[in-house]
């Protein structure tokens, strides 16, 4: 690692980890004030990024240019399904644990800046396009709780009566977000003062989660009790629920909720999206412009993620147990496997770099990050890293829904 | 200003500029030796960005989220037409100058951390996808220059014999560039060692400017000898150029080549691409998967750059002289004007946050960089800057084609 964060914080209870960072045990880390001004080396944060180590609670600083880990903050919580996004200036990351944990994390620094434990259990979260607000959707309470990005102090409480899902950013400081219970999806914007809520309804049987589109002006909800999907074009006012791949879903062999894929997964490649299908052993291609299905590739398993290269000329999709030692790259042109990798037991997430000349992946088992070039396949560094699953970009702060 | 660099530099001839900040003189700076670690202010660098100022061979380092400047560096040389990228950190700014200079410019310690004079006269550069190497195109004498993005030591010179225009990085460590005199399109692939290069013949006559789309796919040719522009699919191996838009150019009223619009004012919105007509008061709308045109938009002038906020949901418009104190908001779905505003005399450059929340507008001979609200249109501030031209944010570096 490129240096050290000095154990300056008075009241916190601090141990060096593995790497040499000083974590700061969350308790401290609220009551501790700003620190001053300290030594440290100028560097840019537009190559860095954070791995999820779930296991162990703890957030794995990284460097893209030396393909190195810099620093270990632990004390997150549960991490299960944790997500990350990052403050515009690209320093801070926040990090939405699974126990309704809020966490900012300085990844300068490589300290707790503040940490709130907002609900019971949640899912997820958001940051507004200026910067200013965090989101976090929440199943027990159900509802969306909103906080000063800088502080973390409360802004905003939406109750729904409902598990919230799909919670996601949408330009003009808007956050939009899917009700569960009540098959409805609501804006809230943030645009002066108090929310203004459109509440749209008709999105279908339970949602189970939701995607926007990276311009912001589709919002697409899975739906766990009926087959196909939901899409709003959000241009439209009031946005208009429109049902799209009718034969998208669970179909006729229902699957338990816990293997319908994340949406997330979703990506834009050339002129199609791919996605994965939903408990079979292939991707789908879908239409950009009119959403109709155009395509499906057979693939080694069930996937999971289907992520495009930042270009869109290939696709790269790891697999659902027991099928996830392996990772497919898949052609956009001809929709065909051109590659196919094993990087090891338990491959949970991929992360390209902004420009797509590397992607990382994790690889859970083996308690580690492999980093492969992107058109020769070539592995080019390894990090050791405890259990890691997802891996987050700084680059993420300047994208929508992400 | 949050810090103040210290004149730590031994063999430097330093002064403090308006800011407080200490500018660099090239030749010192060229000699200083890498700087130890020293006191300064942890910041992330993904809300930063520069302003040309033109006039005086300055940059102005700003901060996106404080709304202001930061620093002045200075000792920049002919920055007429000047265009800057950015390290994939965003912590370095890469300086093409009208001379031939290339600098590197170090916002964080707002200082010049190298620079060479390559060339008598260029046009432009741009930076390969894993942020190793840096390129410039060039009159006099024509070709290509490479240059190691770390040192700005030589890697590659690739004499073309022909005043050499359009350079842009593409995907997999490639440079595009095309030849004015021969009409060819040449694609520098720098994958492996020496670059293999791909010659594409039947570009037209003079081409005079190009542009790369987002996803590095397409790249589009003006040409100055004849009209329309030729588009090239940099997923076919080789490319075939294929003329489009046969109405776009000169026309019947040839303009001076002066007035040609930089066809880096292309800006992709929703479905089409949105670009300023050659001599006329209209911006057109291009379907961005036929390019073919799709119709056309009345403005107040000749439009310079049409940009698109990054949504895509509206399009602002600068003009040419002498109808330039004006800018014009044009709504995507209805192509009609929806807002004018008049910052003032001679609105060079637009630049969006990231995210679309704010514009910064360099309004040149008000000696000002307004910024404002991207939704309401209010002003949110000014900066004071010695005849702004060229805004750029540090996002830049994330992106393909900037």
């Amino acid at each position: 690692m490129d240096r050290r964060v000095p154990a300056r914080n008075p009241g916190a209870v601090t141990r060096r980890t593995l790497l040499g960072a000083v974590a700061v045990a969350p308790a401290a880390a609220i009551a501790a004030p700003a620190i001053a001004a300290q030594p440290c080396v100028p560097r840019g944060t537009g190559a860095m990024g954070v791995v999820v180590e779930r296991a162990s609670g703890a957030l794995l600083v990284v460097d893209q240019i030396g393909r190195s880990a810099v620093a270990r903050v632990t004390g997150l919580g549960d991490l299960s399904h944790a997500s990350v996004v990052f403050s515009p200036d690209e320093r801070f990351a926040y990090v939405f644990g699974r126990d309704g944990g809020l966490s900012k994390v300085d990844i300068v620094e490589a300290r707790i800046a503040a940490r709130v434990v907002q609900a019971g259990n949640a899912i997820g979260g958001a940051i507004s396009d200026d910067g200013r607000l965090v989101a976090v959707s929440n199943y027990e309470p159900g509802g969306v709780r909103v906080f000063d990005a800088d502080t973390l102090d409360p802004v905003a409480d939406i109750p729904t009566g409902s598990k919230t899902i799909g919670l996601v950013d949408a330009p003009g400081r808007r956050f939009v977000f899917t009700l569960w219970d009540a098959g409805e999806t609501w804006i809230a914007d943030f645009a002066v003062g108090a929310p203004a809520i459109t509440r749209v309804g008709g999105i279908g049987r339970n949602p189970y989660d939701a995607l926007i589109t990276g311009d912001g002006r589709r919002y697409i909800a899975g739906l766990f009790g009926e087959d196909g999907l939901t899409a709003l074009d959000l241009w439209q006012d009031p946005p208009q629920p429109r049902r799209i791949l009718a034969g998208y879903g669970r179909g006729e062999d229902p699957l338990p909720v816990y293997k319908m894929p994340h949406l997330e997964g979703w990506a834009l490649a050339g002129d199609r999206f791919v996605l994965p299908a939903v408990g079979r052993h292939e991707v789908l291609w879908v239409d950009a412009r009119t959403l109709q299905e155009a395509g499906r590739t057979q693939t080694h398993g069930q996937p999971v993620f289907a992520v495009a290269r930042p270009d869109g000329r290939q696709v790269w999709v790891n697999f659902a147990h027991p099928l996830n030692d392996t990772v497919q790259v898949i052609d956009t042109p001809s929709g065909e496997v051109v590659h196919t990798l094993t990087p090891g037991p338990a491959v949970l997430h991929m992360e390209f770099t902004p420009r797509g000349h590397e992607v990382w992946i994790s690889v859970r088992d083996a308690g580690r990050i492999d980093i492969h070039d992107a058109r020769s396949f070539e592995k080019r560094a390894e990090i050791a890293a405890e259990s890691p699953s997802g891996i987050f970009f700084t680059a993420r702060a300047h994208r929508t829904g992400l």
